[in-house]
């Protein structure tokens, strides 16, 4: 009989938006159990809110510490195995640190951490204590984002020449925060955001998706960074030029003041033979255009796609897959390392498939650079 | 404390496509547990089954029968609450019969029976028991459906005159039935899947959406319904002309021929002042085309939408809802139904929007009726 | 030294809309000149309207009769070579009739005449003739529909089983022809138009393009044929199914009321081995959609496309042509085929290719057939 | 009675591209007749193009020079009004400059010259002379070009943020110029193109519908220049970073290595209330975000639009306009001009718009810096 892994989470009390992504992301495929949570620095909240998801009381705690050490104590065959961390960034490393330094697995929202100094501390950690550690770069979980990075593996494009990536959003085209928006508000504040805005929020998301698709590390960086909205205290837009390893260039544009758009993240990919397109909010078509043939809608569930690609399906073509199935196959994955780690075998390669630690310092790496770009005369700042 | 409702299962077991869906979509929102099945007529496959899925053996049964009597004995605490029926047509009937009489709520698959008489008996003991019938037609499910519906109740189009709904899919343009490919061989069976081919499978969805969307019912309709691949023995197309009640017409297409779609169900309907157009693969717009305004799309998540696709949407506009979340959507509305049943509570009359018994009869109304018309002479056929 | 094709047009005076639209496709590749007219069955103007077109007053005509006789009695090296004629439908007989009978080559706009007596008379006159005619069914001069209309002769889709073509427009939904809407005015009054509104205006448009691009022949009709706008005296919308040779079947949907519909044509086919989708409002991409492979956009100007293509094409891919850029391939291999017979050698075969009298019957006997099956009681009506 | 404007053309020989769009581009509204050209710097090419055109050999010149001063001796009502200019960059400026020191208007295709002095030069003939000058930025002559540019400046986007302008094609993807392809040869040949490759070719396009659609200059510029196909001696790729006058900022992105491109031309403009996104390759739509409403599809013919935008359309919505109307509207608007010239009055002020020399001027200036900030270390040059 197949055991379900047993999840702990820390936020994602109630009225937090990314906590009920997690949780429905955990629940989809019936692999994992939520079992206890500290949703909230209120103990009080925290309960209210583990009441609302049928957790008893006393698996629901005031703080993570707590909920560590007492989860730490209950018998192996009940404790929570892994922690999942969905508060704002600047209550990422804390967590993460206690839980891996007290055996447990870590599935952690993005940004990695507040800034870069917990970002390679943290990697240490990681490191030292061997434990799996998954970062939700959710949108590399969509099976047409692994389709095209397989096509690329497999040569299909040639040598690559020119990317660009782009995350355009509208929602923080007004001072928003300003009337309290719960999502608006920690994303603007540099004591809890850090020291990025959008480029935080959303670019490290379009950088990672364009290393994750290209297999190609941008090497320099030339940025310009602004703040639209009068009184935002960080970034709501950037414009970059990249360089990347091998000799590719590319572009990648994040922007929360671009009016009228919902979650736009989109990538182009050129290379000697073809070129590709994604774009998230119709996932589930890639296309492929040709220097010499009509330009092809690959589309998931439809004809011979890469085992990668196919393993992140779950329905028939035609029938479509979203953000949360993405999200979700982010967990299945480290779901599966996990219980191959208690079974003491080797994950299943195609399986051992989601961003971790590396991907995480690397967009810490991307924040504190781009931001630096943005503030410099020179043209190009390495990464 | 919250509790999650609790599920049994009746057929899905290893190699089912729509048991599966069916899992996922009651896991999706944490309100449901599946606590046991009888996944397969086979005992030794329902365990097995039973095993992938983190079920006790006990909780595993090898036939409907034993499920409902076993589990009536059960402490109410721990025994199932709603019976997911999840088999081919043909078996049906049998067990939301026995469940409903053995005081448990249903959910079944579509189309609701096998045929018309055994459609009109389980209506009765629907009726009789007074429990919560749900049946899935998924599709809509979807937030842009229930906008759509809610846009032409506020009058938004005018009287409505056109209605044109098609449900194209391609993937048995060829004999693939007698590979032994399961779904298209149960599908095409007369003996598992009634009298209906395509019609039943597909065209009941298109009916249901048709109808579920316009409020209207249709009186009379003229089908013309083939079978074009040889050696299938039932229908695999079919085009009808309808007349719905207050006088608007339209045209229904199904296929399981039209070689190349994947599940391209789509409906247009066109009023008085305007035109709404919506199409499940790219399930989050909503088109609304105007006598003298611009066209608009209407999304999932952005603006002002209807109390009804607000509760069907899970997160912000841009993050693309899918297959998964509507079906959810009829399994989250279901459940609360059951939850304030239990309760003893009135449920939100916006979550008590699901298709029942009346849909499904409607359904096998609409088989019987399609396929007489598609044999007969005389133009119009009564519904 | 290569000279223009002189045209001598009826019709298309100051506020028409489809003179307009001719003249431009004629003038586009410089191959015609217009030299007179009888813009008008009032003299004054038809003078004024030729004075806009850079015409002198002496070959502006009050009458067609006056242009043709005048005409004729000029030297042949500056006479008008071809009559073009652009009238509401009972205005085409009489200069089509006489223009031939006159020696002059016809091209005339769509359905060919009045109703199918006179239709069947001009055939006659134009097969005694043996002079060159044409009709500007012109969607059919799209290289995309030509694109399409070869694959199937080559066999890439197999044996075709369906087709859907769709002509919904929405410019008549309300009841414009009372405010003396010109266009509107004589497509709705039976003593211009002829028996069938909707059916004739545009119908024939769909049924000449499925008949063009799958080269079978509809053997027989089941119609629904409405009139949705109270007072409005002839039919603005109309369903119907289709049986073509060799067994395929097919649906036919025009309608004036569909509202908020452009000009939105479209046709999908499909075979045993694949579909193709084309929509005249994207007129440069036809979709190709296989049982076992990504689904291709095949795109004017790119690629391999059949010579019939490459022919209708002036510009390269991703430079859009459009509605008159069609229209005028129907009179380029019209001039064309008139330029060879001048010359008195064979036209290139893939040039000579427009709509003639055949289709231009076939379009009077659709009209008919259709209307009749619209007022029948029984369910097919042979065509 | 009207007159059609006598037009000359140099270069456009048999075989060039862009010639003989320039010829159905002045045709198609029949204001303007090809009366004379120089279509090849050999005098038999150009007899023999000619007489493909319908020209007697009197008016077919070997040189341009020549056809100037002869046509300049024909009587007024017979000899050309305006001359054509469509040879490559380094032929631009002589033929210009002869041309209108002789007393002739003049269009010419883009960029202006082969250089920036050239560009310099001409400007001041042209304000000497006081004749009209067009260039043939056609991409500003689409309706939904002109509708945005109004919208824009009816304010209904509020203060402008961020532009993105980008003109990816593929067809120099490989070394095509080495296999002698005419179009490929002159446009990677620095002795006839000039400074730029792509920049020049179709980065100036994009620079040009940045500026036209939002009526702001750009102020500074940050360039990455890239020359991927190895043998090439001009640019293939560029990115750059904008700065607007007003703080708006901005993305141009111009490839002719974007491996199965054709001719995407775009642009999205965010400001505070809204976006605009504008796509060549399905000119018709121009699609309108909005903060708070759902996204519109404004399209050419529909609805209520700009005098501007509806002067620039010929055809009801749903009927395509395409490349050639685009470029025609170019033609259009400048023979409307000649002609008020002729007739001594004013031109109606909404035809007097099309690109003219200084738009050239920036052009250029546009080249010379945006090559300049490729090669320079420092981060922003101003325009």
């Amino acid at each position: 009989m197949k055991q379900k892994i047993r999840m702990g989470m820390v936020g994602g009390g109630q009225g937090a938006f990314i906590g009920a992504v997690h949780r429905m992301a955990a629940a989809l495929d019936g692999e994992i159990e939520l079992v206890c949570g500290a949703f909230s620095s209120n103990p009080e909240k925290s309960k209210a809110s583990g009441a609302d998801l049928g957790l008893s009381p006393d698996r629901c705690y005031g703080t993570f510490q707590e909920m560590i050490q007492r989860e730490k104590r209950l018998r192996p065959d009940r404790r929570m195995q892994f922690v999942s961390i969905v508060t704002p960034n600047h209550v990422h490393f804390a967590p993460a640190k206690m839980a891996l330094e007290n055996g447990f697995h870590v599935i952690c929202d993005k940004p990695l951490t507040f800034n870069l100094k917990e970002a390679l501390l943290l990697e240490k950690i990681v490191d030292k204590t061997g434990l799996i550690f998954a970062l939700t770069h959710n949108y590399t979980g969509y099976p047409m984002v692994k389709q095209a990075r397989q096509m690329i593996r497999q040569g299909e494009l040639g040598e690559l020449r020119k990317v660009v990536v782009e995350y355009p959003q509208g929602w923080l085209s007004t001072h928003v925060e300003a009337s309290g928006q719960k999502q608006a508000a920690w994303r603007t504040d540099p004591s809890r955001s850090g020291i990025a805005g959008a480029m935080g929020d959303i670019g490290t998301h379009a950088e990672n998706l364009a290393e994750y698709i290209t297999g190609l590390k941008i090497t320099e960086m030339c940025a310009d960074i602004s703040t639209f909205v009068p009184g935002r205290l960080l970034d709501d837009d950037g414009s970059v030029l990249l360089h990347f390893e091998g000799g590719a260039k590319g572009i990648l544009h994040a922007s929360q003041i671009a009016a009228g758009e919902e979650n736009n993240l989109n990538i182009r990919i050129y290379g000697e033979k073809g070129g590709l397109e994604w774009r998230q909010m119709e996932p589930n078509t890639l296309i492929a255009k040709w220097l010499d043939k009509p330009t092809q809608m690959i589309r998931t569930g439809v004809g011979s796609l890469s085992p990668e690609a196919q393993a992140a399906t779950r329905i028939p073509g035609g029938h479509p897959e979203g953000y949360l199935e993405a999200f979700a196959n982010i967990y299945r994955n480290f779901a599966h390392c996990v219980q191959a780690r208690i079974a003491g075998v080797e994950p299943d390669p195609i399986r051992n498939d989601f961003p971790g630690i590396r991907d995480g310092v690397r967009g810490m790496q991307f924040i504190e650079k781009v931001i630096a770009s943005g503030k410099s005369k020179t043209k190009w700042v390495k990464l």
